[in-house]
């Protein structure tokens, strides 16, 4: 299988793109890696290596740009044509660190949806306190969800946790104001009784305060709430370490009693820090798309590699075709 | 000026209740309490303490009743008759650390809306990382919102701020999945628009990462993204402090390191303990209903009858009334 990167892509690029990409190839059996970017910049990387494919191009899309625009105006981009290798079939999947709405937009329109998706889901893998994780979909390719999209993510996330994750008859909830069934808006009263019909073991509705504790393996709403439970965690996590460490620097008796904890509280760190459970699949695209995080070092690039390794092995995406024309052909 | 408080709602009634009363009477001049609730629990925590008067009832609404059907059906409720109290002109302001959705239903119901005011918010204050928190509405009164709803909460939340938390000009943020203006969905685009032309300190759109920073001193949203922005600012503060908890009780080592810690820590919990900062304002209604905290003590439920002490010296109510009538005269 051939997986191909954005090696300009996100915060440490190309430098974490490619060292994480030569990891891959040293773990990972049957793999071909492509990268997109400045050969000038990727080739002293790869010391003469010569196990990797490079596609050469100056231009990038850079975080802050508009996305649909760029997408559409920068067609040398090395997202754009990374994108471009999956939709004319040289690659399997691809994997950017880069600008996540020109991500999503490149994968929608070259990549393509699976037929019968009406809506892809951008999808990270979020931590809980049993380490399990959780994947949250959608946190924002669509910010507006109709019932049955919410319906359908909750398919993908089901089968990609089951595929992926390895994780038996997942639990899908769906994320509302309360427990109770009836609770909540228009939207997810009837997506409440669209997925408790669907071909998912799904166990209601699931309160944001319990998100972290892993109540659910996969957790459905719309992109605007996703987005929001999303970056409430970070920002909630962000603020309290940052608090946490004025505590510790308060006083050399506080600094001493720390320096003893700070090997297990890093623990603590990683084990919360999202990346830690591979990039963000885009999902429902007739090839996988994953985000990396835009902080990735080598080894979240490297991780990101082996989880699209994954999807591909296990065929998620023909696994979700099949599965919503069954569920859409039962309807009928 | 008299203020009613609902002696048996909250984990901790009716002594919390009682207790924090007394202490009210004693830090604050001029003030009158009615305690509803049950004379034969409530009398002898007031140990022949002659200044509270007690409306006696033995019924009550517990947390998990369904908030409008109880409010209806129980008319002789320890919180229906509270609100009657305010209804009635008989108190100036009503608390209760009940259930919220009856709380919120009789507030709409018997209490009334502020003419002008379409809907009601609920509006917690959050902490923030420099302690000056900031006001959160809606969290849930109305789960889904028009854009003029979000506007209005933008002025009730804005002269609150002003008047009760002494803050000048207080900058009013709208939550959304990004800060650049055109971002989000129909609703919050529109509401971007409104905002902009409405009497408060606009400051634009504000993302869920930065929340707890500090950067707005209110910030608006529909009910159901601020239930699940608060959800998961509690939830996540939660799983931190119980993993941190089991990092500190690892070892023998870690243990000694922690106790050196423990009370700077349990300052940060206090800190980020949004109970601290008092109750949840019911915003819009023709008098202060103020929900305190589920699990208040004595001392949350003195702070929460300051808060409305403060709320009807600096007549909120009025501002919110003449603002509204103000700007919907611009408007023809």
């Amino acid at each position: 299988m051939r997986i191909v990167l954005d090696a300009m892509g996100g915060d440490n690029a190309p430098d974490a793109v490619v060292k994480g990409s030569l990891l891959a190839l040293d773990q990972i059996e049957n793999l071909d890696i492509t990268l997109v970017g400045d050969q000038e910049k990727i080739n002293p990387l790869l010391e003469g290596d010569q196990r990797i494919d490079v596609i050469h191009t100056t231009t990038t899309i850079s975080g802050d740009e508009e996305p649909v625009r760029a997408v559409r105006k920068k067609k040398d981009a090395s997202l754009v044509l990374m994108a471009k290798e999956v939709k004319e079939k040289r690659a399997d999947a691809c994997i950017s660190a880069g600008n996540t709405g020109a991500l999503m937009s490149a994968g929608l329109f070259q990549v393509g949806r699976i037929k019968g998706i009406e809506r892809p889901a951008l999808s990270p893998t979020l931590p809980t306190v049993d380490q399990k994780g959780f994947v949250l979909l959608d946190v924002g390719a669509n910010v507006e969800a109709k019932p049955k999209h919410l319906m359908q993510y909750g398919i993908m996330g089901s089968i990609y946790s089951e595929k992926v994750r390895g994780i038996k008859n997942p639990k899908v909830g769906l994320l509302n104001v309360g427990t109770e069934s009836g609770k909540g808006t228009d939207l997810t009263k009837q997506a409440f009784d669209l997925m408790s019909e669907a071909p998912i073991n799904f166990v209601g509705n699931v309160e944001a305060r319990d998100l972290l504790q892993g109540t659910c393996d996969v957790v459905v709403t719309d992109g605007f709430s996703g987005n929001i439970a999303l970056k409430t965690v970070e920002g909630t996590a962000m603020t309290m370490f940052s608090m946490i460490k004025r505590v510790f620097m308060s006083s050399l008796k506080s600094k001493l009693a720390a320096a003893v904890l700070k090997k297990d509280l890093k623990g603590l760190k990683n084990q919360l820090d999202y990346a830690e459970y591979g990039g963000a699949a885009l999902f429902g695209l007739q090839a996988p798309v994953i985000k990396a995080h835009g902080s990735s070092n080598a080894r979240a690039i490297y991780s990101a590699i082996k989880q699209t390794v994954n999807m591909v092995d296990q065929d998620v995406t023909q696994t979700i075709l099949t599965t919503i024309s069954n569920d859409t052909q039962q309807e009928d």
